[in-house]
């Protein structure tokens, strides 16, 4: 953990916060906090800061804390994700909140089994937890607003203009033959929405409704990969075009 | 599974092999293997081809196979990983096979707990299934090398010139200023070798012996990443600046 992320309830009133649970534990076991010692701080949706241990007990760490530094922009990329069986979306949550995403959008496609979306990591009360870790990890504060859309083609007609406003639309396909960051750094958009399909790939009637919808093919490659890998570096790829 | 992967043994002397365990349930029950159906196959280390159904029992599949395909050529990346924990390291055999390495080289370094060394996921038998499983995700039939090496030093000084004859040598480091994909262009190398360092980072000592051996230093941005997620991530990056 390389930064102690708030929830907005736990710092509302008082610059002194205490902390029990799983985070005292780190600040005590592999950050050995003792009075006087700062860690970084920062406020989920707000701002960064520094926290001053004032004291420590045996399962809380009491710190006082000031947030006086901006929050770091808000990520620049959106994803859309064909729904992945739930141990590897599980994976997903923390790597994609490192990694920094604006939006995740989880769809139903042909190749998605419907009782995926029954699955407990679904939950808010799961995730969010998941997202602050890989925040954490990440020293960002922006956690990524989750939707959930189980009918793909309600979610691109009548749904997609309004959660992903302006920007390029990008849909990985390996039969593409751009790569995804020449298509990135081409088109120097602010923002871009990436389209990640299910393991066995969007089907025929997908494909040309994202098409329709204005998303522009591109690869990574040949190989297959599995959603979590393919998410993790296709996001890597696009954040690199949008700096170059 | 994209591919139904062989080990030379099992094919050498008859072009009919039987298969039992995860493979033969997987073809029965997610592939609905019949008499007649055809699945790609490959041979580690060896050729691609195509395998027909010939019969179906309760666990086991026969297939005919031809071998007429020349393998995939050899990835042109190898990693030089600090040993992350063996949680983080499990979850990585497949993603790397997956992505294809020539070589996974894992090293001590300072901020690498010695314990980590006893992992039971450092023994082959642990890890080539899972590399396996890489490789039919992928449609690669190219095991990546693996070595342990408990000394850093050792390894950069004694070792490395055999192992890494010729090419690029990047090492990942948030504080660097060229982005992987710009050196990596710029270089035009033939291959790649990446030094991805421990979660908190190599020491002053590690970053200076890495330079001395002719790593250039190259950067995916200032967020701090889990290990498996910065490999996946730098290695998407490097694939990607050696097809351009």
């Amino acid at each position: 953990v390389n930064l102690v992320l708030f929830e907005p309830h736990e710092v509302a009133g008082s610059s002194t916060v205490s902390v029990s649970g799983a985070r005292a534990e780190h600040l005590l076991k592999v950050l050995h906090a003792v009075p006087g010692r700062q860690v970084r701080v920062g406020v989920a949706d707000g701002p960064l800061g520094t926290g001053t241990v004032e004291s420590v007990g045996d399962r809380s760490v009491e710190l006082r804390c000031t947030f006086d530094e901006a929050a770091p922009p808000r990520p620049r990329i959106d994803l859309l994700l064909a729904l992945p069986r739930p141990k590897v979306m599980r994976r997903l949550w923390a790597q994609l909140a490192a990694l920094g995403v604006g939006r995740i959008m989880l769809t139903n496609a042909a190749r998605v089994e419907r009782d995926y979306f029954d699955a407990h990591t679904l939950q808010p009360e799961h995730y969010r937890p998941l997202l602050i870790e890989g925040l954490q990890q990440a020293r960002d504060t922006h956690l990524p607003i989750v939707s959930v859309h189980k009918q793909f083609k309600v979610l691109l007609e009548d749904a997609l203009d309004s959660l992903f406003a302006g920007g390029l639309r990008l849909v990985a396909d390996p039969r593409g033959d751009a790569s995804i960051a020449s298509v990135v750094r081409a088109q120097a958009s602010n923002r871009v929405l990436l389209a990640v399909g299910p393991e066995g790939g969007w089907n025929d009637f997908e494909r040309r409704l994202l098409e329709t919808h204005g998303f522009q093919t591109a690869t990574m490659g040949r190989r297959t990969l599995r959603s979590d890998t393919a998410c993790i570096a296709l996001l890597a790829l696009v954040q690199s075009g949008l700096l170059e």
